[in-house]
């Protein structure tokens, strides 16, 4: 239902616009036409802080967090404990378990989770560089942050499997988030407490397997 | 309640991102990691869209809708009928009521409504070019095509008063019954609206049968 607006430039940015999630064609109008209404300035910082964020943002080579340089501001700072890592599915677990402040080492972004059924097997993800880390690195602690859904408890056991040989303590986020929910929608004290009563994975077996 | 996402660049793109009407600061982090996501000429394209869209467009010297010359598409169609204007609110009316493609005539885009409240009174609008162009270019009928609200009617009756001494017809949206709803679901005010302005059965033959 493409709808023409008289304006070719508007048209343009009203499709642009409707490409971002959740949002549809009425509404990206509503933003072009606020955006006119405005001052210039807000548009034209709109639109270049979209285009450097772009450009200029790159993935950590250690933890695959995003970052600005090689190495991100995390496992960069000398500050947080090297020997602890919390395992997380994508870039936004990160800034949800940040928030939490509970946790003082590193992370490790997977990049998704094991799902056969949307086609995502381990070797898409990062876990072979998350084992080759545990080996290099001297980490005496994994956290596996993962959403507690059966894609997150399969991606759990497989990683367990992965790390059994390690001398690697393995530990879960403490079952207190709903079972269900993905990890973005908690709040954060659930949240805290979870990191705080983190539990023992092997300690799970008689629930599930 | 600002957080920080241990990147300037993306604490930059969600903060411009959350300033846009109804997007929070978590919708704008979803947004700006799904850009960050995506290849990158998505954020490029629309990154550059805004930045043209709003660089390029302006507004119509003559009826003051969005245009990207000084006048607009509408204003410079032959095929338009001159002697008849529809006055709407803003830029959006214009769209909805050319989605209609039942006004074949020209446009006047106020930029508002009376609205003492909220301290807009008849000199932040374009009702002076109204008259101006109503005494210069042979306007014959003026459509009041604005809000049935307290601040439509008071710009609708403002506007009135203003072409009285005007040879031109000034008419409004007709007040009835929205097509396709019940009954018994019309508010008592425009129910008892629509039995005072009734209308002869046999006028609407064109339209339907």
């Amino acid at each position: 239902m493409e709808q023409s607006f008289n304006s070719r430039l508007l048209d343009n940015a009203v499709a642009e616009l409707s490409k971002l999630p959740g949002i549809g064609q009425k509404t990206a109008l509503r933003l072009a036409l606020h955006l006119l209404r405005q001052e210039s300035n807000v548009a034209m910082d709109l639109g270049n802080s979209i285009i450097e964020m772009r450009k200029n943002i790159r993935y950590c080579q250690r933890c695959h967090n995003i970052s600005e340089n090689e190495i991100c501001p995390v496992c960069s700072n000398p500050k947080r404990d090297s020997h602890t890592v919390c395992v997380v599915e994508n870039v936004k677990d990160v800034i949800t378990v940040e928030a939490t402040r509970e946790h003082k080492g590193l992370y490790h972004v997977l990049g998704g989770l094991i799902s056969p059924l949307d086609g995502v097997s381990p070797s898409d993800l990062e876990i072979d560089s998350l084992v080759d880390r545990v080996e290099k690195e001297g980490i005496t602690e994994v956290i596996l942050a993962l959403s507690p859904t059966m894609e997150g408890d399969t991606t759990n056991f497989y990683i367990y499997r992965k790390l059994a040989h390690l001398p690697v303590k393995v530990t879960m986020l403490a079952r207190g988030l709903s079972i269900g929910n993905e990890l973005e929608y908690a709040d954060e004290l659930t949240l805290g407490r979870s990191i705080q009563n983190r539990m023992l994975f092997s300690d799970t077996f008689h629930d599930k397997f």
